[in-house]
């Protein structure tokens, strides 16, 4: 391949995770009463590479694209909803908007191939590689060139992208079902498991999206590595999200990872450089069945589970506090030495 | 008895229901897709009584108090720790002054019966009725005098509160003790599924808390009512909460609960008016194995389930951004409509 993909190091540091683990268990509170919290700030503190681990200009990057896939009739929704709902982020009115301005969250909308001709504007980058993808049943749904220009495209774009932490959005009518197929082909699991009801379709609809998508596997049976089943099954915005995976993980950016399509990005990702994982907090659980199953391929334990299924990056951006919690933990809290207070009696 | 109670109506309105449900099935998003941020946005409007219902000036109450029961080995920490956590609270330290200080939630720390004589100062109030309670397995935790009066200070502070929400918090070294007592009691449930190692007690201590817990639930076999249990059982901190939580609940306050022991307040106050609790929402699920049951007894689903055991109002602070998502969700989201989004092709 003629793409350069980053170098992405280890972050296991014995000494500092031992530093971190040290703090917080002189923290006052219970030895291990924060759970959860704890952990993550063990982790964010080992990404960062500190023991005051702060997150600074998070960047919520919402990537969209259209999908050939959808004529065949696989989402509740028609394609033209993909730059309808590019317009609402813009607009301020989609949940991502309002979640990402409630915790002061950079939005930036990247148009990675939908069916649509936008104006360009603030807060939209536009890094097109096609009007949507080809349909992923008849072939290819793009070519691996497209392909690594769409990672390419997403590894330039974290660059030029301020502070420490960012969130993984999309959006695209039909990407659920790249994502079924790329974590069937991925990781090995039945497509029948991994393919739930989208954007809410009924028992009949998901039923002919079950054997749409067995079909598909079976058009590209060849298509093993994480490149050739990216290129095979799509889509644009899958690719540049893999993109900036790569690049935010090389740079030890805290990367937040939202619900089951931005989850398979990782997944190719870490196909790519097996260490991604490590830079990643998995934000929730979706109820897309396949959810569960990717999350625990990338052995990521999610922060919320609260029967969300909107993508968007809008589960990313509603676990954030938690991230900001466990770092004020490490910062703020005091130990039981500096607050005078007594240690257990036993 | 001679503590006149609030009364609490139903909030009940099936328009408003009607409503708020019609708003959220028209945000531009797949019917029902952020899952129980929806029934969350539907909780805060009807207990708001608003179709664009806004928190304010959201109420922090950390109530602390000793329990006489300490005595008996019952915590892995000494008494002490109630008073010197109370400073920590007031001087910033402690978990819920830090996640307090992060979501901008007005922190009041109650000395409601602390072994202690604290300094007066800004951000403490003093509504101690003794120096602890009583030991519990001797006699009954207090009087009903003390409790009543206990209830009808916490009625009266959140009175004097501004702001339509209040988050509950709690600080005192054997709480967990009392509050698997009024758990057991009022719930009729077996006092071993309980009690759990509270701030961390082994196994052997956890057997002795459960045999000694056994004996004072014989002592006070006759204590059936909410009030006889809980003069009973303790603690002064407790009891004050459930004045708090009765007065919120009258004025129609979002009442936000924390872990195992501010669910016991909620427990008995609902004893009393059985209404309370559609004003509330359950933070979290505590790793005390007894809070499971008691979310169940009340019929709350929590929002987190971090493995968190600290108390504080740690739990309710750290969901509270939950709180605001959900109300911005309703106030903020374009309608497709709106936004000119297509609706479902089907």
């Amino acid at each position: 391949m003629t793409l350069e993909l980053p170098t992405v190091e280890s972050i296991d540091d014995p000494a500092l995770a031992g530093r971190l683990q040290h703090l917080l268990d002189h923290k006052t509170k219970p030895l291990g009463a924060l759970g959860r919290l704890e952990a993550l700030a063990l982790r964010l503190g080992l990404i960062l590479g500190s023991e005051a681990p702060a997150l600074t200009a998070p960047q919520m990057l919402v990537c969209a694209g259209d999908h050939g896939l959808a004529a065949r009739g696989v989402s509740a929704y028609p394609s033209d909803v993909t730059w309808q709902m590019v317009e609402n982020f813009l607009a301020g009115g989609a949940a991502v908007s309002v979640l990402a301005r409630q915790h002061g969250l950079a939005l930036t909308v990247v148009d990675c191939g939908v069916r649509h001709d936008f104006e360009a504007r603030e807060g939209l980058l536009v890094r097109r590689i096609a009007f949507g993808t080809a349909d992923a049943s008849a072939g290819p749904a793009m070519s691996l060139a497209q392909c690594e220009r769409a990672i390419a495209n997403g590894m330039a774009l974290v660059r030029e992208l301020p502070g420490n932490a960012l969130l993984l959005g999309e959006m695209g009518i039909g990407n659920s079902s790249a994502a079924s197929l790329l974590l069937a082909r991925l990781a090995g699991q039945d497509i029948d498991a991994c393919t739930g009801s989208g954007t809410g379709l009924d028992a009949a609809g998901r039923a002919r999206k079950r054997a749409l998508l067995r079909e598909v596997l079976a058009v590209h049976a060849d298509a093993a590595t994480p490149l050739a089943a990216l290129s095979a099954f799509g889509g644009f915005e899958i690719a540049t999200l893999v993109g900036t995976v790569l690049q935010a993980a090389e740079e030890r950016r805290v990367i937040v990872v939202d619900g089951f399509i931005a989850s398979t990005a990782v997944l190719v990702a870490q196909g790519l450089r097996p260490r991604v994982v490590q830079r990643c907090v998995a934000a929730h659980e979706s109820a897309e069945p396949g959810h569960r199953l990717l999350l625990a391929a990338l052995g990521l334990e999610p922060l919320l589970k609260l029967d969300m299924r909107l993508g968007e990056g809008s589960g990313a951006a509603l676990a954030w506090p938690l991230l900001e919690s466990a770092c004020r933990i490490l910062r703020e809290m005091a130990s039981f030495e500096s607050a005078g207070v007594s240690q257990r009696g036993d």
